[in-house]
Parts: structure tokens; sequence; C-alpha cells
């Protein structure tokens, strides 16, 4: 299931170079361009050279060597909305060229025996892990997550790595007994070819590996599009990993990624060279990704929104719950798919909870992801912040009938609420009260905003928790084993 | 995992017939001497009758046909230690001549296809189904375990083959990917040929279920010696195996079974036919067991004693705490392997679950198993209702200076502690209060005598908990998940 | 994966009856019409009293009881095109009222422990196996299959029925270790709640077995949709599964079925309360189902068209081959999607291979299906004979430049090629001689037409086997161990 | 299934240094012991430096300190035999402490999360693969395998490292559904506590990787007692365990390792402390280890003694059989139990394959197994050269009825059959024409010595290839697929 990432190398400064040239001559020029380059406008970017990044980058890596014939665009830091560096995006010239060599490649990869890729995905997390500090580092300068979060993310790519090394000696075909005599059936996992990978700006590279370690180890090349907002970190993480397959003499193709945007994905989803698109990111283009690869047949490993709950009952633990609620609703800004929307609080214990949630509201620290202390960062970019001061305005024009004590006039707002002056995209962590029935609590707002609702029984509770389209992870804080598994089925 | 059944027939009363005849005409003379044969002494017995069981009865079925040449022995019933009907049991030639063909039928049985054995298996489920009441009341007459209990026991085998005939289609090999190009792996399972089952008195029939279903899917065919003291339930579980491989044309000899005692167990120990040899029964025997088995370099399962605690933590709901742990200690008479035989009781709930446990114990009906409402049925043997009573004394003498407060001059007794005066084997559930130190605790008294002991902390009962050396089954009552988490590990 | 078959019972012929009645009374209802009902058109037909089936039949089964508001249609014998017997079908408002109750019944039947509905998937498999005769029997008369297919189809659930019940105890969760310390994780299958059926005419039964025994064991109701052109089987299966829900009292809903067409099968595509829908059919019809489903955020499984070669190989078994293929082309009238489409023959044996099979072929018996002796039934209906009779027509036109040796107007005829005058839908066994380039060779002609085709290298058969857009199944003959195991990966 | 190494340092010179001291103190001495270290007696030893060993050496880790009070002995090369270095044997004492604090150890140990364990040994696998060429190196200095196969060894423990770091992410436990409403079973898998490992000569490091990686994995810690002739590689594999261990502030006592003979080895079947002991070595001693073990109550895995056969068959690849064979019976200077000591040669290709077997057995280069070209090293031990000429006396002198035209006179020595005068234990490798009944063929001789033997069906070689006591593994050279399949079975 994983995929090739083939990159076709041309100077975009020395355009005279113009064909595909041998990957060990790209390799020349690569890190002759690596001494010339320019410095980063702020020298606390300069760690990003230690990863292969530059002032201008070139954004995909097809058929083993670096190109970028597409449109150029900046790289923005969430924090102040200033440019980090430059990318230059995959043309669909590139798209075509990179598929080409991906496909090739494909016929290389999946004859390789299962263990020695599991071997070539140790080095990638060994690679990882030597680059831990700086590619975390990335990840928050990038997205806006903080620092231990950034890292974290990082961290979750070295473990699936691990894991799909072990993995890489236990994909076992099966030798079935027949019910005919001296018979036997005999069934084999073969790869798929290639594996399609569309990642989302929120885990701009943990999602990459637990699609990419798997495909890899099961004889699938893989082909990246990470999200354009992420665009450093998208080439930051192939440098990582084409680094190993050129150490390995293996063909750079195996692994393709481009930078890009909505076409450079419907590339992707039509591509009938790509039997797999795994595709991460909002309902709605999740649909039609989904269409599209149906329609020839394809398949789909979709990854979409959340609207996810936490139930508090009444003998649970408050003081653990509220840590656990800020955790989940504030962490990653509420950027995450499994971030905490609704928060459902046991009559009994509705007040004492809330209590404890605002003092730990108040207690906050918001400010640059990098910042050792900082609990909340910005936003993604600035339309996100616009979104958030949209959704606070429709909660607090939204009528509820159904619900009238608390939310006669719309959603309550009990702390929070608005976005906060400054060159980034901060806005405040926010808690409202609600009724479960207002409409806007069935969306998902991207954003540290919580809806706390009251209920006064388990099934009540698991109702509310049940109205939403969304689903996706829910928790529930009690100690009574009978409420636990009924909770879990 | 599966062994073979063979009888050579030999008619004990017309002696002339004296060398094994084909099975067609022994089953003639089978029908034939059904129809002439005496009646039961009692009335009571004769729906024996319906499950091909005489007042005479042969006691080893050895390549498809009845024999035995052994010794005549009686089968008891416990309640009033009369005879239900005789027994010949297998003599060595009888083993023998058994296993010759038990040995040959394994070459037949491995080569059917594993979905076919699964049917034969499955028509063995559908021919107990047809006789449960009259298999399940065979088990409490001749064990002497209540009449609900007898029947769960052959639904148990029945539950048995419906699970064994989907692992018929599921017996896979596997195909490894090999770390060499152009290798890989093939990795089956082949029938060891014969698999040994050696079943006890307390479990007449459900023990030999769980390892002749496994063993006749897995190709392997069975040889079973049940308990010498249940002769009469090894003799119609036999038959209706019997029944369902002549009906498909099959060798019997793919299940052989003998009635007979040590000599019999020694041989099957010993045979080197016998790939695996799986024993239920004492500790002592176990080993004796296993070290003849392995010294041919033989494979052994054993199931072999317990002395196994129930904990009640103060959290416990306690009616359901008495009433489980009330099933747990009398239920078979205390004759079970996982039988509890100690309950750790914290203590600040320690007299209130005592005071329940004392009650419900004064309302336990004691008497014939056959009887509804009968609740605790006779010990199997006179010898066990002695040895019951030995124990008591044992019990009374054993001082312990561990624990003065409860019983400085030995175990207290609460309530039972005596034999009933009766024709059977009866005696009364005990509870004794005593020391978890005291030597008596940590053996295994085959008989419903049920040890209580106060603990503090959890960690003190878990110690207590483990100080035995049989270990086998245990229980906790509590409400907490940290408790029940930390408990399973 | 299970479903509901809940039908409300409304009497067609005696309109008074306008609401729903109670089971109880329906079911008397229903006894009583069974003894007053007209006979069938013919005698031949009587056996299908024996399964409940009658000349005029409730097509819905919905809430356990029999209704049927839609459309009166006739169940046509595809060998003489004359009537079998007439079906109510459902109308939308049957539908809507079945999938009330079925959605009901859902919370029930995922409440009952797994082995316990495994015990009701049991005792479906033995009401299966008491009328297999009767209910093959129909299978032949009302598809078109031969006898033996017909009884082999009905085994074919009763063999599933069998596995479900062994997975009925296997349904595990996991308990996982997490990496942090006192924490681990558990995973659990809980039922999706209705699992959706379409099945197709040429496997009218045994695809509705591998869904719905498994969606049974696994805690989902079952809603069914035969195909339009087969209601009296569909009548018939749901009669048996009705049946042992009503034996232990459990709501007839749990099983629903509906005979109907496109409209009901658009309403369970559509139906959120179905999260997964399992479809047997054209590829055509299967996409547009999964796109319906799909965008309602529901699973799709899907069954689709095929066009599946036999490669033979220069040292292969040619006998075995030749009688492979004819089993694999003419068996079900080339109505499988397994059905052998594509002969590949390595050029040196093709004469060889062609001759056998021109010579079995002429030995094909054609003729009622229900007759012993016959190979070939009839196609399925009208329309498929009329559908044969075009592609032959293409197949002739065929001009085909890059094999011009054998085809240059299309195209050879080696065999057949006519539909047979009868009151039936009987058509010749075919063998045509094209290449492999032909357009038509793309196309899955869904009757007895076989394209042979020569090769000369084993990369160049792979290539031809991988060239049409179906896939599904190939085969080979050969003995050479390395050609085996390249051809499985 | 892990254990601790703890050593309890005491300086071996120095004796006033009396009782244990602390483990910090021990290691700053350690260190300060190897600046002082003596050199070794040849320059070409030197390289064991960098694996941490010196001319003296502690041979017993216990506690997480260096120690050792037993007897001093020489580790030989058996090139020369000639001494390497010094090693000081665990005492009775030192096993004891050291037990006592891997006991204690293990209690830590299975509290620490899975996957954490598995980063361990993702580390140990890291620090083997940074001295992978000094370990390969030792195995063959020590024991005397060829280069190749010492690096390959150390390689293999790599391999299992990688795996066993997968598997701590898939130890999963099972929630079982229950036949009983509302009730479900969890089943986990909880540590041990201690594994004791015995290794033997033949592979002194994989065997230990087998089954330390995944007892480490699995929350066991590890004892481990290496053969009593490979004590450093014991000592160099222990203390690249150590390190990981020192540098993760766990308890080196997770890891406990032992020098010395049969008194640990069998303190350790004993000791109650480690309730599963893996054993590998003859027969004879795993038999009395099992015994000793199954006693008391104790798990063995067992890996003994082995007679592999090769079958060829008359349509099998002669060069590449002839090569395999050479590889099979002459590596490691047959001192694997997969060794290769017979060969079944179908009486068609009898001849050619011994003709190009003798050829071959010609060129084998013999002599100093770290030098490269070499392909036969010596024996181990000088006692393993004079049991060779002893087995090759049997050999001439075994009579044999059977199978009078090749052997009347005992089997014949077609090449080889002769120690090789020199410092070293070297001997010829042979090859011994010889009847499959004659009795010395059904004994293992641990040396390069092949019985080849002529049969006619394969009926027959599969009867021959049954026909000793050991079995292991055995191979087969043919091309027909229902060879293959019936041989696999």
């Amino acid at each position: 299931m994983i995929r090739l990432s083939l990159y076709i190398y041309r100077n975009p400064i020395l355009h005279f170079v113009s064909s595909p040239i041998s990957t060990s001559l790209s390799l020349l020029t690569l890190s002759l361009q690596f001494e010339v380059q320019m410095s980063f406008a702020k020298k606390e970017y300069e760690f990003l050279k230690e990863i292969g990044l530059g002032p201008h980058n070139l954004g995909c890596y097809a058929s083993g060597v670096w190109r970028g014939n597409g449109p150029v665009i900046t790289s923005i830091n969430p924090s102040n909305n200033q440019a980090i560096a430059e990318v230059t995006e995959a043309s669909t010239e590139d798209y075509e060229e990179g598929m080409k060599a991906c496909f090739e490649a494909a016929k290389t990869w999946m004859q390789i025996p299962a263990p020695k890729r599991g071997e070539i995905v140790r080095q990638i997390g060994d690679a990882l892990r030597a680059k831990l500090q700086q590619l975390g580092r990335l990840v928050s300068l990038e997205m806006g997550k903080i620092l231990a979060e950034g890292i974290g993310e990082v961290q979750e790519i070295i473990d699936m790595c691990d894991f799909a090394v072990g993995l890489s000696r236990q994909l076992n075909g099966s030798i079935i007994p027949s019910e005919r005599p001296n018979h036997m059936m005999l069934e084999m996992w073969n790869p798929l070819g290639i594996v399609g990978v569309i990642t989302a700006f929120n885990f701009p590279c943990a999602v990459l590996g637990w699609n990419a370690c798997l495909a890899l180890v099961c004889g699938d090349c893989v082909v990246w599009k990470g999200a354009p907002t992420t665009p450093l970190i998208t080439i930051a993480m192939t440098k990582i990993v084409a680094g190993v397959l050129e150490k390995n003499n293996l063909p750079g193709a195996i692994f393709t990624s481009f930078c890009g945007g909505a076409e450079i994905g419907q590339a992707i989803a039509k591509d009938t060279r790509i039997p797999l698109v795994s595709f991460t990111g909002s309902s709605k283009v999740g649909l039609m990704v989904q269409k599209t690869v149906n329609e020839r047949f394809g398949k789909c490993l979709l990854e979409l929104s959340g609207n996810n709950a936490i139930i508090v009952m009444d003998d649970a633990d408050i003081q653990l719950a509220a840590r656990s609620v800020l955790f989940a609703a504030v962490g990653t800004a509420g950027q995450r798919c499994t971030t905490c929307r609704r928060l459902l609080l046991h009559e009994s214990i509705y007040q004492r909870v809330l209590d404890q949630l605002l003092e730990v509201y108040k207690q906050v620290k918001i400010g640059d992801p990098l910042l050792s202390g900082t609990l909340l960062g910005p936003l993604h970019t600035r339309a996100a912040r616009e979104n958030f001061e949209k959704g606070i305005e429709i909660i607090k024009s939204q009528a509820c009938t159904y619900f009238l004590a608390v939310s006669k006039n719309g959603g309550k707002i009990l702390t929070g609420g608005s976005a906060i002056e400054s060159e980034g995209n901060f806005v405040q962590p926010t808690i409202v009260e609600i009724s479960p029935n207002a409409d806007v609590v069935k969306e998902e707002l991207f954003a540290p905003v919580l809806y706390v609702m009251k209920f006064q029984t388990l099934k009540e509770a698991i109702e509310i928790n049940n109205s939403v389209p969304q689903g996706l992870s829910s928790s529930m804080f009690t100690h009574k084993p009978e409420v636990i598994f009924k909770w879990i089925g």
C-alpha cells in the first residue's frame, strides 16, 4: 500500500537543462545548489537548511529528481502571516512524468522481498529519528501546532516505521483446505502497485506515515500530495525518504511527491494507474474524491470530518475529566478530526465541571507555538480565523426551541468567542452553552469551540452523542464497569 | 488431534464366536442382542436402552466392533451405592488390537478433506442433540451431578461440535514472504495421527468433547479411555460417535474407546503411535503421564488440580457474590477442578457476606440428583465420602500460629462438616473459617468444603490468592474498573 | 451484517381486510389459505407446495407477515416460457412498513449473544437441509440451471450456515497494549444494524447465503431483494428462514424480504437505515448502486462482471484442460460471473486442445435442466437468447487488423453460433476463434460463448489475460511449479 | 518471555574487594579496568576490545554488574587449540544473587508498556548493528564457523529484534462474545516473569535472539546460560544488551547472563522462579532438562537433535541439488541441527548426482574460518574431532544385511573419512555410501559426514526419510507440483 515518489529533475534557474538527467548527475547538481542557495528571510528559519530546505524550493520529487514547473507559492507562518519560503508546485506535465516513472518503479518495488522492503522502511524510520527535532519544529512553524505536538507527529511516523518493519515479515497468505480430496487453495496478497495519498494541513506528516509505511512494506509505490499550505513539510519529509531510497540504489520514483492543489488531487483521483487512493480532509471533498475513484473501479480510504463528544457521568473523576476536555477541545487549536466539539455533562455535576473548565481555560497560554509553555497556537490560515468569527455569529443567532431555559436566543458564550488582534491567526478558546438540537452543533467548526450540554440519563447522552451526522470518536468518563461495557457495545 | 475408536466384536455369552467378524454381521448380532437382552435391575434404568446400554455391556469399541476381554466391573449409582449395570473392560490384547486398527484408520482419516471431517463432526453433534435428555440423565445417574449439570455437560459437547465444524474450514496454513527474491515459504498443518484422551469421572463427557471434536476436524483419530467409575457414559458416548462413522461408511477405528483402569492409561502414555496425549485428572497422576509421554518425545495436554479463590471487595454486590459463591463451591458437590475452595472477604464486608452465605447454605436441597429441585447430589464414590471425613478431621486439628484470633486450634466449622447417614455418598456443604496459612488450605479436598478468610487490601488478597501451588481460575467481585484491570493484568 | 425480514400480512383477495393484523392471526389465515389454494397449472409443479409455494404468492415478508401490494408478476419457466406461478411484488408502502419493523428488530437482534445467533443460523441450515431436493429443483425450474447445479447452490448456503455457526463464537474484539503505562485499548466489533442484499438471477440463493449467514451471526438484520425473474426462489428461501425465526419466537422482521424491481433496489441504495449494501449484478448497475450508497456515507460490497480466461501451457494435461474448459464455459449456460469466456492456448498445443474441445462440445446434451443427463439448460430469459444472437452477429462482423491470419473478417465460429428453435431459450454452446484485440472480446456476453486465442510465451498470455477491464478469476494449466508461483504472484 | 542479566561485580584480581558494591562504583571500576587491562596474547585478537572483551573476563552479569566467583576457564580457538582469553565462570552464589535481582527486576519490566519494551529491543538491534563485524568475527573465532556464517548469525538476532519491535504492538488479548446476554469474556496475555535460555555452542548467539527478543517484548526477563566453550560470545552479547539497559536507566538484572556448565544449567532447570526454560542441545540432555522442569510444573521449549534428509527425484535440477547438498552437509562443519546427514537419490540419477557431488567436495577449501574463501572450518573441539574418527570406524565396521550390493562389509567411504593433521580440529568432508537400514544412519554424528542412499519410488523415499527417530527438517528436489504438494501434506 505504499507509493513511489518520482521527480524528474529540471533546474528552474538554468532553463537550458530541459531533459531528464540521470540521478547521479542530479544529485551532484542538488548538492551544489545547497551550497550556493540564498539565506532565509529570518535567521530563525536557518534550521530548515538541516532538513534540505532553502528560501526557494522545487515542489515535486518525480522519477527520483527534484523538479517543479507549476505556480510558485509562498509558505506562510500562521503566527504572523509572513513568508517562510517559496515553493514551485507541480504542473500537470510534472505529474504525468512523475506518474510514468512511478508506474515503472512499481514493477521493481513489488519484486523486492517484503522483508527487504521492511529494511528500507526501517532506514526511513532511522533517518526521521535523526531529524526529529528539526522536522517537529517545521511542523510547528508551518502548520501552527505547538512544538510538543509537532514533534509528536513526527514520532508517530517513526513508530509507524517500526511497526511496519515487523509487519514486513507477516504479510502471510493462506493455504486453505479444500472440500475436494487432494486439492487445496492458496491465497496470496499481491501488491496493488501504486497507492495515492492525499493529506490535509492539520496532520501534514503523521497521516502520510500511516499510509506510506504500510503501502511500502506491502510492495506498493506511493504518490503523495500534501496540503497546499504545508509544502515545506511535504518537501522535507520527501527528502528524508528520497535519501534512503537513493542510498540503497533504489529508484526514487518508488516515492513520488507533489506539492500542488486541487488539480493534482483530481489527477490522482482519476488516474487508473492508482488502484487505491487514501484521502484525508473534509467530508465534502472526500465524497468527490470517492466518486471519481469509484467510477474507475478504484478503491478509497477516507478519513473525513468528526464531531466528537465527551460524556461525563455523575460518578466521574471531575479533575481528570476537565484536564482531558481541555486537551481534547483546545489541542491543535481545535483543528483535529478527533477534536472534542461537544461536552455532554450529567446534570448533577454540570456546574462543577463547567466551573473547573472555565478556570483551566483562563490559564491557557496563547501564542507562538514554538515557544515553550504555549498551549494554543494560531489557526492555520487567515481564512480559518475568519471562519471562526462567522461561526461565532451563527452560534449567537441560532434560536433553539427545544431547550428554552438555556438558549432562547442562541448559544450562550461562556468564555472566549473572539479572534485575537495580532499579525497571526490567533483566536480565543471558546465554550458555548447550547442545546444539542441547535443546527450549528451538527456541523464541524474547525476551531477551538466547545459546545456544552446537559443530560439526565445515559440513554439520553448516547442519543445526543449519536445525533450528529459525522461521528468518529467519543469518550466517556465514569467508574462504573456496567456503563463502560454498555458504552463500548 | 482426533482419535479412532476401534472395537473388535466378541460376544461374551456365545463364546463359540471366537474370531473377529465383519462389521455388518456384528451389527446384526448387536441389534439382535438388544432385543433378547435381560432387563435392568430397576425399571428407572430402562431409558438406558434408548442409548444402547443394557444390564451387561462390552467396554471397548475397537476396529469398529464391540468387544471386551478384561475384568467385569459394576457401574454404581452414587446415590445409593447399588449396581446400575455391568461392563466388561478392555484387556491388554483388546488394547493392542484396537490400536493396530486405529493406526491404520489414521491413514484414511487424514486423507479426508477437513470440511468433510467437519461434516462428520456436525452429524455427531446432531446425533448427540437427538439423545441429549437420555445422555444427560445418564451423566447424573452414574456420576452423581444434578440433572441440569448432566444435561449441560452433554450440551457442551454439542456446542463443541458446532464450533469445530466452523473450524474445519479454517485450518489454514501460511504462505510466508521470504527475504530471498523469488522464494516463499509454505507452512501447513498436518494431522498428528492419533490423539489419546484420558478423562476423569467429574466431567465424563464434556472433556472428551473438547479434545475429540478438535482432534477429529484436524484429521486425527481419537483413542479414549474414560474413568473406570463412569463406564456407561463412555460406552453410550462411543455408541453415538460409532453410529455416525458407520452410517458414513467410515472405519469405526477412527474413534477407539476403552473402558479400563491404570493399565490402559499407562499403555496410552507409553504408546509411540500416539503423539499427543490429553490427560485430565489429579496433578500426581498427570505428572506421571507427562513423564512417560515425554520420555518417548510425545506431547501432553494436562488439565489438573485447582484451588480456586473468589475475592469479594468492599464495594461488591453482596447478594450477587453470595449466590455465585454457592454455585461455585457447592455445584457438582465441589468436584470440579474449578470449584471455589477459598473465599477471600474484605474485612469490612466479611460478616455480612458470611451471614448471607450461611443463610443460603441452609436452604441447599441435598438428595437424588435426578430429582428436580436438588442442588447438591452425592459425592461420586464411597471413598470420596470417607476422604471428606478425613479432611474435616485434619481441618479441625490443624493448628495455625499466624492467624490466632480465628483458629488457634484449627479451622472453625461454621456450617456442615459431616457426612449424611444414608445408602449414598452424601455430605453436608461445609464452610470453614481458617487462616490462609493453614497447610490444609494449600491442598485440594475434592468435596464441597469452602475456606473463608479475611483480608484488608487488594495486594494482600492477591498474595493469598497466589499462595497455593495449584492455581487455575479465580474470580473477583467489585465495581471498580481500576481494580478489574489490575486484576486481569 | 444481518437483516430482518418483515411482512405485514394483507390478504390480496379478501380486500376488506385492510389493516395490518397480528402475526398469530395472519399465520392462522396463512395455514388456512394453504389448504384452500388452487392447484398449479402443471402437476409437475406440485412439489412446490412442500416449500410453501402456491399458484399465487405474496412477494414480501415484512414485520414477520406475508404481504404484497405491488404489481402482480408471473414467474416463467425458461425451458418453455410458460408460467409457473404468480407473485404479487412489494409496493413502496410495503417497503417502508417492512423497513420500519426491520429497524426496530435490529435493536433486539444485536442484543442477542453471538453464539445464540449462531444457533439460529444452525437451525436455518438444518431447515434448508430438510428441503434440499425441493429447493434445488425450484432453482433449476425457475432459473434454468441443471439440477446438479441447482442442488449445489442450495448446498452452498447450508455450508455457509455451518461455517457461520463456528464464526459466531469467534467474533473477538482485541485488547491492545498501549504505550502509556496502566492504559490499554479495547477494540470491539459492533453490529452495523441492517445489511441490504440485492442478488441476481444467476445465483438466486447462494449469494444470499454468503451475505445473510455472516450478517446474521454478526448481529445484523437482513433486507433481501432477489432478482425480479426468480421470485419463487426468493419466497421459498424466505419461508425457510421465517419458519426458524418464528419457531424461536424471534421477530420475523429480522429477515425482511422483498420481491420487486429497480424501484425497491433504489430504495435500498438510498435508505440511510441500511449502512451496508451488498450488490451482485452488472458492473453498470453496481456502479450506480455504489454511487447512491456512498453519497449517504454507506458502504458497498460489489460482486460484478467477469471476463475470465483459462491459459493452457504447452506442458498441460490436455484431457484435463478440455474437460475443465467445458465445465467452465458451458456450465450454467455461460451465465456465471466466473464463466470462462476466453481460452488462451499455447501455439504448440493449440490445435490439439481445440480438436478435443470441439469433440466434447458435440456431446453436450442440451435440454430440460431437470432431466438427468442434461448438461446445458436454457438461457434465463427470451431477452438473453436475443442478446446471444445479437452478440454472434457482432462477433462475425468484427474486423480485427492485428491478427490477420485468423480473423480477417471477424471472429470465426468453430462450433455452435445459433439459437435453437424451441419454446424455450436454448442456444448452442459456441466456440469462436478470434484475436485478443477484437473489441467484442473485452465485453461480457452472458452466454456460452468461448473465444479461443493463441499465444507464444507466458508473458504474452498474462498480458492478454490482463487486457480486459473486468477481471475476476483466471486459471492456468501447467505442471511447472515456477510457472504456478509466478502466476499467483 | 525475557530474562534479566544481573551481575554483582567483584574484582578477581584485587581480592580485598570482597563484598558486592553498587552498580555505579562497579561501572567506574570497570571502565578503569578496560584501560589498564593487559593485551591479548595475539595481536589479531585486539578487535575483541571493541566489543568489551579483554584477556581476562568476568563471566556473569548479575544485578546489573559484572562478577564471577566460579572456576576460571580458557576460551580456545578451534583452528589451533590455543587460548583466546580467560573467563571466570559463575559460582552457585553468583547464580543465586543474580536470580534474586532478576526476580525483582521482573516486577519492573512487566509493568513497562509493551511498545516501550519494543523500543528497548529496537535499541538492542541498533547496538548489535553497530558491532556486527566484530561480533561476527568473534563467532567465527571462538565457535569455528566461517566468517560469512558468523556474521549471518549476528544478523539473525538483528532481524529478530526488528521483528520483535513490530510484535510489541501486537500482543493483543481478546474480547470474546459470551453465550450469556450482557456478558463478555476478556482474555489477556500476561508475562510469565522470567524465561531461562540455555544455548548450545553451534549457534552461540542466534538462538539467544530467537528466545530473548520475544521474551523481552512479552514482558519477561531473561536468564541466559551460553555454552561453556563459547563464553566470550556470551559476554560480548550480554555487554551489548547491558549497555542498552543501562543507557535507558533500566535494571541490568532484566537480562541476567551466566557463563558456566552443567551446574548452572541444572540450577535453571530446577528454579521455580523460571516458569519457562528454552533449551537447545542434545536430545539426551534436553530430555533431562524437560523432566526436571516438568516436575516443578514448569514449561519447556526444546530444540534438539536432527537427522535430516534431502531427497532428489529423477526430474530434479541436478546442478542445483548438488550445490544445495554441499551447503547443507558441509556448512558449519556439519554441526547444525539442520545439517543434511542423509542424501536419498532416485536410482535413475544416483550416479550423476554422486559424480557431481564428489567433484564439488574436492574443491572445498578447508582452513581458518576467518580467511576469505574458506568453506569448511574446524570442528568445535578436539573431542568433536575424536568423535568424528570414532564415527568413521563404526561406519566402516557396520554390517548391513538388507542392502548387500552396496555395503556387505559396512559403509563405503567415497570421499574424505579422515581427520586432518594440524594444530586445529579439522576433518575431511565425507561421503559414505550405506544402506538406510544401517544402525549408524539412525544416529546423529555431529560432523560433515553425508550418507548417500538409493531409492526407486517416492513412497520408498518418504519411508526412508521417516525411518530415523530424530526428524527435524527435510528437503526435496523436484519439478512436479503433485510431488511437492504430496510432500508437504
